[in-house]
């Protein structure tokens, strides 16, 4: 690949032309914007002047409502030898484009598994998608040139890439992304209303499960609407367990003892299998569920601590997988659990035991 | 308080043990199972031989199930002044008591909110319960001199008091903690079954609202068990916010642009009111919400990175408030997100800068 257009130079749009350029293809910058375009190019994300004749490949980076539209100009205008999406949903604009009536050959849907909290062409930066899944999927009727082309795209991104059906895609981020933002929203919706008292008793285990329910509704009404199917099918497969648990409690209530083991056996159920769904969620290195062992360090609150802990597990030869920092309530005191393989969890205990640090356990 | 018994010496009851006698308090250790309460004593919790005559205060440490029997058998004894349980609900054991009759003025409930994922003699330190809050609930007729040997015993244990009333606490800890348990098991619960290239899509999102989900399901049965009716009420309004959003969510799948507007409005307001509750949720000060800002920084995954890193911000007079390490998909590259207040985000990003590190964003 040498020479490509980016259509939409928003925070995907931008870190893709940043890192395409950094790898010396000649990037021409689109955006209906024209500031938005502008300062794309001043951050050196390519030229705003137009290609000469066609380029090698479009990337096109705009909302998935606009995504079928953009893509259709661009192909009539015959302005690449391929064309790509990004959006985060792709059945929706492939049938789109599928009606449009265009020769779809030269098309591929993507998806890059990586975003933050800004957007826009400022918040952009070459590494954005390193190390992370860029989801490819190809149509049975896609010239292998343009899936060599969205490939090259993705090892130059430094992504891994992870090749899909469209429809399976949709249902995948339905499970592992859309479900969980809405489940975080509503537990924490339970305390919108709670007695401060309540609120106060809060431990690590709701701040976990709540952390994404404070991310940006507006964005996520826009990636809901796009896969508004996926989502209920997955949704209303968690209101059927909650149906079931909420029994199994009412149950639990009950004064008739085989009522009662019943309802034990339903609450067990659904927590077991609770057990058996986390044991699947990747690790951090993408490989199999996270089995570290945790050694927890009391400090005090003072600039330096974590780093003389750091630097002391480091001398003990351990490295530091996970880090969770609890502070106390009310208190300018706090606890460090470092993560670790299980294997140098004693050596490192012994180490910060010996260099003076308080453990509990 | 200069005498105490502990009966139960498991992870709470031999941890109190540990404080009290740190203090200088006398603690009897009193288990149905010799094997643990020796374990108890050999760790230094006190003494296994019986009182001479009555103590200051006796600590109940035993099950739920099992909380009501053992006090009252203590009571009937005359063992002490004064008697509280450390059990994870308060409503129930205060029924059964008031059931059986006895004069409850020298009894208090109380929790502790500590814990960890070992339990026994052996996972029980003396600072298990410092800085977090340890609830008390006294009845009307609680005498004085009761509710401040509980008092002191949170004081000595180096815990924060919070007094709420017996069924409040037990519908705080329904919202803060045994619904959001539940809820984080029924979301890893999709994952059972779900195919290996959806899950190889998980990012930080499910993780974190899964990582509970890993919890023992026996140890949860029996506090569920416990607490099964306000679990159930708040579980409840969880499954008509679901259900609200199914509703929405096929609103969204309509060919009705009305419709499909109802449908994003719907969806918006379940976000919006999760950005509600999250924010009033404490960070890890007890103060508010965390309102952090995070400086990310690519590092390689070497031992000693993190170090150099914590040196570097200590250096620059900044104190990382939290840690988050997230690594790369199938790569030995991550990125570390430090969170610290916002006024110090500038002066950690360029002292990083300045040191040779590669900052994202």
């Amino acid at each position: 690949m040498r020479t490509a257009v980016v259509i939409g130079t928003g925070l995907i749009g931008t870190s893709a032309a940043l890192a395409l350029t950094a790898r010396g293809v000649t990037v021409h910058l689109v955006d209906h914007d024209p500031a938005v375009v502008h300062t794309a190019a001043a951050r050196g994300a390519g030229t705003e002047e137009a290609p000469e004749g066609p380029v090698d490949l479009a990337i096109v980076a705009v909302p998935p409502a606009y995504v079928a539209g953009t893509l259709a100009e661009a192909m009539r205008g015959g302005v690449a030898r391929g064309y790509l999406d990004v959006a985060s949903v792709k059945g929706g604009p492939k049938r789109e484009l599928e009606a449009m009536g265009l020769d779809l050959t030269s098309y591929i849907g993507t998806h890059p598994m990586s975003g933050k909290e800004r957007s826009g062409p400022l918040a952009a930066t070459a590494d954005l998608f390193e190390g992370r899944p860029w989801v490819l999927t190809p149509a049975r009727d896609t010239d292998t040139e343009v899936l060599n082309l969205a490939l090259e795209l993705v090892a130059l991104c430094r992504a891994v890439p992870v090749v899909m059906d469209a429809d399976a895609h949709d249902r995948a981020v339905a499970l592992v992304s859309h479900t969980p933002q809405l489940v975080s929203s509503m537990v924490a919706a339970r305390l919108a209303d709670a007695d401060e008292t309540a609120v106060r008793l809060c431990g690590q285990g709701i701040r976990d499960v709540t952390r994404i329910a404070a991310s940006d509704p507006r964005m996520w009404v826009e990636i809901l609407s796009a896969n508004p199917g996926p989502v209920a099918d997955v949704l209303a497969g968690v209101a059927s367990d909650l149906e079931e648990t909420v029994q199994a409690l009412r149950s639990l209530q009950s004064a008739d003892e085989d009522k009662r083991r019943d309802g034990a056996s339903g609450v067990e159920d659904v927590l077991r299998r609770g057990n058996a769904g986390r044991a699947r969620v990747p690790g951090k290195h993408g490989g199999g569920p996270t089995a570290y062992e945790t050694v927890a360090v009391l400090i005090s609150d003072q600039p330096g601590e974590l780093a003389r802990i750091f630097a002391d597990a480091g001398r003990a030869g351990v490295n530091v997988e996970d880090v969770r920092i609890e502070h106390a309530t009310g208190q300018q005191a706090g606890l460090v659990q470092l993560m670790v393989v299980p294997a140098a969890a004693p050596a490192l205990a012994t180490a910060l035991r010996e260099r003076g640090w308080a453990l509990r356990e």
